[in-house]
């Protein structure tokens, strides 16, 4: 933050102090990307211009009063492409060669030999086609999967994935995948997206990875369809509350694997994540068009997807 | 096995009626490709011509004997080369994700954000030029590392690793690499190759991995070499005694994955190693080559590395 505090006048505050220091601040770093705070403190942005948050996914800043203003919102687009993208390869791989149970079995000192199975040639529906969603398609790709997306607009030539569906289509689209990946922006069309009716049309084995928003499942239903079979296994890494409170059925089920929101968070990712805003704020001081522009009523940066 | 049965005389034995069933027989399938029961049967062998072993590993049955004689030995060669890459690419992406962590977390219901690592970039060693290492290393290069080889001929214009380094140099060429992939055949040459001198030559953080053979590694050395931190980590399928006995220090060391030698067998393996003997069955029938011709002074089928 060092350039950025020879250039201007740097309030560092937590949520509580949030509405004080917003008074008569131009823009706004939000670096706990995950709080709500802004909402409340929204009266006291008596000059503000622009809010820069230090994540992919905007859903918590977007309500009402700043979606409706002038201020420009920009997101941290980029930084977690690759790093989620691996993490997704890795419970894919994690389940396909059935890893948790072998931590288990080591455990206990037992040696239990097991068949596990290929990845290659497996289908893979990645939901959501931003730039997170795109890197996923490229690795899972490269691994031998077959892969396709789901997006807004359908169409057979996508340079990544080949073929989107169209998400108004889901569950015509599910019926058919080996694995399903949540990467989607949390907006009002996506919240609760995959719910009973979704999971119902998993085949029996299907595997579902949630990289996104916990709030993209209704997850009272995601934690019947695992009890049903379909899908047979998850690996959720967001939940719609975090840290997942200890009496969730999730962390104790069979075939699920949970991990606190860390799959795009690589050793580094704080400075980087710094960087892009240093950057951001510089275009901003000289008057050049900001990176990572989100359109508000989307909910996301659009890439033509 | 049932074209083969309409074809010729088979019997069906154990280890301990090896000798009797081997009186008479002109082929042996040796489908427990573990088994050393053929050294000590090998006098009952008055007319064997031809051994095909369910394995890509041929140590157990390379006695003096055998190898001396004219009998041909086949191996299943191919039947385990994209298990096992999925497989090595796996445990890197565990041990990069920190999976092992995130399971026993889970199983004690705490929600710990951890950073974690990226695969691109990081340098791999794997040391093996056979088909099953170049198909490890196809994959490791398509998932953005860096990979050489390491084999019995230095080259820099390999077309799957390009630099492949003598394994004559072996210490040498250890220390600039995160992560060290043994799939080496067993032979007199590679047999304890991973020494204490070996681990010494490694930088502290470097991974090793092994789905070669248990004996390539000094297991007394590796236990003491992962004590002092170099390896930081072991993915360990093999053993040089199998099942891995219950008061190995292994089963319970920080940082090491013990798998039951599955890294090959997906499902399917069992139908894919008859299908493979099958075929080799057709050609020795009807007097034409046969595939996977072990060149038994080297200990391995010969490919040009």
């Amino acid at each position: 933050m060092k350039p950025i505090e020879a250039a201007a006048v740097v309030r560092y505050t937590r949520e509580d102090g949030l509405a004080e220091a917003l008074r008569g601040a131009d823009a706004l770093f939000l670096y706990d990307f995950l709080s709500t705070a802004l909402r409340a403190a929204w009266s006291a942005a008596d000059r503000l211009r622009w809010v820069h948050i230090a994540s992919a996914g905007v859903d918590p800043v977007l309500f009402p009063a700043l979606r409706d203003s002038d201020v420009v919102l920009t997101n941290s687009r980029g930084v977690f492409d690759d790093s989620i993208a691996e993490y997704v390869l890795g419970v894919i791989l994690a389940f396909a060669k059935d890893f948790a149970r072998s931590v288990d079995l080591q455990r206990q000192g037992r040696w239990l030999h097991r068949e596990t199975e290929r990845i290659a040639g497996k289908r893979v529906l990645v939901v959501g086609t931003g730039p997170i969603g795109r890197t996923i398609a490229r690795m899972l790709r490269a691994a031998g999967m077959s892969v396709s997306g789901m997006g807004r607009r359908a169409r057979d030539d996508d340079p990544d994935f080949g073929t989107v569906y169209s998400s108004a289509e889901l569950t015509r689209h599910l019926s058919g995948m080996d694995y399903v990946v949540a990467v989607a922006p949390l907006t009002e069309q996506t919240k609760g997206m995959f719910d009973a009716e979704a999971f119902a049309a998993m085949k029996p084995g299907a595997r579902f990875v949630n990289v996104g928003r916990g709030e993209l499942v209704v997850t009272s239903d995601l934690i019947d369809a695992l009890r049903a079979g379909r899908p047979a296994a998850a690996a959720l890494d967001v939940f719609d509350t975090e840290p997942l409170p200890p009496d969730s059925p999730l962390w104790t089920m069979e075939g699920v694997l949970v991990s606190p929101h860390m799959s795009g968070d690589v050793i580094g990712w704080r400075t980087t994540l710094v960087e892009l805003f240093a950057e951001n704020f510089q275009r901003w001081q000289s008057g050049r068009p900001l990176r990572n522009v989100v359109n508000k009523q989307l909910g996301y940066v659009p890439s033509g997807d």
